[in-house]
């Protein structure tokens, strides 16, 4: 072989199979009994020193860097493929969703567009996602890390229609007027952080009590003040308590007052799964667009989310470009218009499709719908323990998965009670028993646990109550 | 086993132990082999009628899902693993990227903040990229999904340094007069794309010529005329022929009138893996900041890009967002401030830093530099034989990786030059013997080859060659 035709390839095929079929087999290992290690571990500050090395020019050989990652990165993931992770909005993931990341990475397709059978798969996906939410057959799609993308996305063509064509060109300038949005007072900071993004400023965010008439008036008032009202964000699925918009509502008023109905509905979404708890969700169908997360509630490996856009012409506007080499034929590898790439910021795109295809082929729609249904009861059961305690009581109503709760303070105890409910949270989560997360709510601390996940069993829920019971007892009792 | 105690995971472990084993030998059978099968094959009509089918609301057992993505999916990728694909530009993975994916698949970690080890490992790779592009130690940077985003976040930053926090609550009517921006004609269309998005308009988008003075005086008319320059993108290895501005200039004139200085290194800025070919850019370490991709000659597999901030504070200021749920804590789960949700749009991101972190510690810096420099040599090769050939001439001078040429037209031929460029392209795209793509330059078209592949070996640009030789003889003679 001459120096001109060497490549990165393994010399030794045969060697790369073997630590391939190793590493799978220590990953199977890992996560088939996962539920009976630490549901977190703080990285070892040898390891974080470790993970400070500078960048080596020279090769390491692959048992090498396998036993690296072994040592170094495997013992301390985020945590959210245990039983009792219950922190923040994490979906647990499967292992089938696992494998499809294998053959993507094989794969290594690009899905900015042309045509091979990752579009294919992206294209499916988008459809039995729409289908999913009762959108129309000739909306539009694509697949993006989360419901953050998704959300600005959504807004992007929103923002695009209050004078199609002018913005994309003389950006919001061009708008008839100051352009100002609506979301309750449930709406995800990645509203905000989206309609900052898009130049349209976080100020032009107008905050609304879940209130049609207060919304109705703002509107109103708004449009007399010289500002141009063009898009509400209904919220589906509060990231604090799960507290869901009356979307028919909203979804009316958007109508009424020729406005953009966007819906986020980040790990809410996936109540359209079940039967029983769908209805929750009335109105989404009517959503002009609608982001929503598949790595959450659905449990497709990280990342992957959806935006769905009602009107396929106007989000195609929106983002295509004429590309000089980009130039399409109608056939060859080129081939296949419209592209991916015509849907949104991105040129180029991973395969993230398959895991999505993957997970929905394996698990079919109910049973995932039956897991959402199971966390929600779930949650409903641990409520009903804490509520029974003495020991804790609730911070806000459970109706969905999200368990907001307080230790009591015990009379005559001068410790403060979010300083008692912070350190419930580190001990737990530092102990490796369990990762709840904590909120905020009426200006306390609160603890807080958000159960999407399909591993949990009603045994971790007592394994959980009886850590924090013990915990707080020994921080009393420790500053007694 | 209670109805409320089922999950997702698999009744029979070693069932899919089995399963992910023959799934892994046939993918490492297709890929050592993959030299050996077609270029590019186009998706047969029964397999995306299979694709166009509505989702089950029912389990299908995995064997079947994997068969099914065995017959659908795997032999239709989009092609750029093959040693003779050189359409558009495009990576070619690598084994240990992709095994990587598999990793970071079953580790499914939400690399958005807090304390794990794949948080650790961004890290890492960011300052191991910052190093080698030569940016400060206390320099910013982000994964993203490839360039388009890394300049949507460059430019975002750019433009919140024309007003600091005003153009986070106001927008762009914030700033102290219209923002303009400029990029030289080779510009890649991500970067108008990304005004777009900003709520600037693409026409807040000056081209100018790859001239210094004409830069200057452009800037100053525009001041003149009340507009406000905010922004010098400048590019390192333009889509169509490679060619890079004069990034030192672009500086400096940047530095003498307080402008922002963003370079688009998409691909071009892998020859800083090479000592031969990094002084092409000198400059690039003088940029604010900096977008380049991952998974084009560095070979990641998609997708994976980077965006470096010098100003890392107004990185941080320009997105961190104070949000309820997420209060951080000093230990636990939550710990880790700042998180990389502070940088950019995304709250969740996958753990794509993995795939980074194997290439570079497997690889090492100077094999990757090496196949950069092999795939230059290569196009100087081939463009040697082009311009030696009476079949065919140069389009365009080949200064990097980049050969574009055009078919002759025998004199007296009825032929027109753009049909036969395009037929000659699909044609050998069809046969599945190579993936040439296009492009047009000076309104014609012309085959382009660009050679970001380390696969490649030179017996498969003689196979190109007399193929492209005997398919333009084929389509003369037929049209004679």
């Amino acid at each position: 072989m001459t120096p001109h035709d060497s490549t990165l390839d393994p010399e030794d095929w045969s060697e790369v199979r073997r630590l391939g079929h190793e590493l799978l087999d220590d990953l199977i290992d890992q996560l088939s009994t996962v539920g009976e290690g630490r549901a977190w571990t703080p990285v070892p500050p040898e390891v974080r020193a470790r993970l400070e090395q500078p960048a080596a020019s020279f090769p390491t050989d692959l048992p090498t860097v396998l036993d690296e990652l072994r040592r170094d990165i495997l013992p301390y993931a985020t945590g959210n493929t245990h039983p009792r992770w219950f922190g923040w909005v994490h979906g647990t993931g499967t292992v089938e969703g696992a494998l499809a990341e294998l053959v993507a990475g094989f794969m290594n397709c690009n899905v900015g567009g042309r045509d091979h059978a990752a579009v294919h798969v992206e294209r499916q996906v988008i459809r039995w996602l729409a289908d999913l939410f009762g959108f129309p057959a000739d909306s539009s799609g694509l697949l993006v890390s989360g419901t953050s993308v998704a959300t600005i996305i959504g807004l992007a063509v929103a923002r695009e229609s209050a004078a199609p064509g002018e913005i994309r060109r003389g950006g919001v300038a061009a708008a008839p007027a100051p352009l100002v949005a609506y979301a309750s007072d449930g709406a995800h900071v990645s509203v905000r952080k989206a309609l900052e993004l898009l130049g349209l400023g976080g100020d032009s965010l107008r905050r609304v009590p879940a209130n049609p008439h207060a919304l109705e008036k703002m509107i109103a008032t708004d449009r007399e003040a010289g500002l141009h009202p063009f898009c509400v964000v209904g919220t589906a699925g509060s990231v604090t308590t799960g507290a869901i918009d009356d979307l028919g509502a909203l979804a009316d008023i958007c109508s009424r007052h020729g406005l953009w109905f966007h819906v986020d509905a980040a790990f809410g979404g996936a109540l359209i799964l079940s039967e029983r708890l769908r209805p929750r969700l009335a109105g989404i169908e009517r959503a002009d667009s609608l982001a929503f997360d598949l790595h959450k509630w659905m449990h497709v490996p990280y990342d992957a989310g959806c935006v769905l856009v009602r009107d396929a012409e106007l989000h195609r506007s929106t983002f295509s470009a004429d590309r000089n080499y980009l130039s399409r034929f109608e056939r060859g590898a080129g081939a296949g218009h419209p592209w991916f790439t015509d849907f949104g910021p991105e040129l180029s795109r991973g395969f993230r499709a398959l895991k999505v295809w993957v997970t929905l082929r394996t698990h079919g729609l109910d049973r995932l719908g039956a897991m959402v249904e199971k966390n929600c009861e779930q949650a409903t059961w641990l409520a009903g323990r804490i509520k029974d305690s003495e020991s804790f009581h609730l911070a806000a109503p459970t109706s969905l998965n999200i368990v907001c709760f307080q230790a009591e303070v015990p009379a005559g105890s001068r410790i403060d009670s979010d300083d008692l409910n912070r350190e419930i949270v580190m001990r737990i989560q530092e102990r490796g028993i369990a990762v709840p997360s904590s909120a905020e709510i009426d200006g306390r601390l609160c603890i807080r646990v958000a159960i999407t996940n399909h591993r949990t069993r009603r045994e971790d829920l007592k394994i959980f109550l009886a850590a924090i019971e013990e915990i707080r007892r020994e921080i009393v009792e420790g500053s007694a």
